[in-house]
């Protein structure tokens, strides 16, 4: 292990390479292939820079960024674990912690600490910049199933009323303005689809 | 074309998905495959957030990250241009122009202008922001094709001179700190491959 702090960095860099092929279940919008946790972290600190007025709160979007940046980070250990996934929270969250743990310990101080704070906030999803940004990683995937006509919804065949559930409260929480026309959306799809 | 700034910001979240599909030269760390210019835009904005210490100037290693989360959009519409290509730099810049006018063009204001503003920024590379951030776009290819033993290099057969003139000033002009390190590992790269 290095001692440079510089070079700490950059095998931190290099090993979160493998975030661009772990593989997420919504396809990317052309329909092509499905979405890595790379390129789907990229689109929602994009989704973070132009939506921040949408927010319940009042949010800080460089923070909100940031966490959007690392929020998935710890799948380069643990993988990508579905919304329909039947996997035990507890269990999950122990091994992603692990995973926070093991890869933000590559980092040297304090940026070890700081971005394990961060990921941390994001999953207890209780500040206002973590709310909104776990109401934006529920956005965007449901965004997709829309435009692509059902998308993982119909894979896994589930109910307009698990989706408003599942989805709801986390978007509600994080951005009511966003969910009332996520809501209008699913339930024109669900009409439509009829 | 919608007239709602909301629907205006996810129509550009939805058009901007095709980064997601634009292939750039360089390898994934595991040459499983070439990268794609999204998950490239995450790493940079990562090592943005984490190396920001080591610009050569004072730099607010937010707008970088926003700078870095967006230089590439415009390949949306022009295309990946390898370092290594032979275009010509004025027709280049006239596409890409072309491009952020028609991209950037479908945000409400204020966020068309200032979107814009940053990416002419990332381009004219003047602000220390901006040197940084065309640093760190030329410093993670490099250690690219250092730890898959030569990557792009090899196949466009070029030379140590090359490769110092060609991505040399870049970084130095940066990162005087990151061309320190990157000119040693290019030249240890270099005297093991002959």
């Amino acid at each position: 292990m290095h001692t440079n702090p510089l070079l700490q960095k950059l095998t931190f860099l290099h090993e979160i390479d493998r975030l661009k092929s772990v593989i997420r279940q919504s396809p990317l919008l052309d329909r092509s292939r499905k979405e890595n946790s790379a390129e789907h972290s990229w689109h929602l600190a994009m989704y973070a820079l132009l939506l921040q007025d949408y927010a319940v709160g009042v949010v800080d979007a460089n923070r909100v960024i940031k966490m959007l940046l690392l929020h998935d980070i710890v799948e380069v250990d643990v993988g990508d674990t579905p919304l329909h996934s039947s996997a035990s929270p507890n269990d999950q969250y122990r091994a992603e912690m692990q995973a926070a743990s093991r890869l933000f310990g590559l980092l040297p101080a304090p940026e070890s600490s700081e971005l394990l704070a961060l990921w941390q906030e994001f999953e207890e999803a209780k500040s206002e910049d973590a709310k909104f940004a776990k109401a934006l990683d529920r956005v965007q995937p449901l965004l997709v199933n829309v435009m692509t006509g059902g998308g993982t919804w119909n894979d896994h065949g589930v109910s307009l009323e698990f989706v408003l559930q599942r989805y709801g409260p986390t978007i509600q929480r994080g951005s009511p303005v966003l969910w009332e026309l996520c809501e209008q959306l699913v339930q024109q799809h669900f009409d439509a689809s009829q």
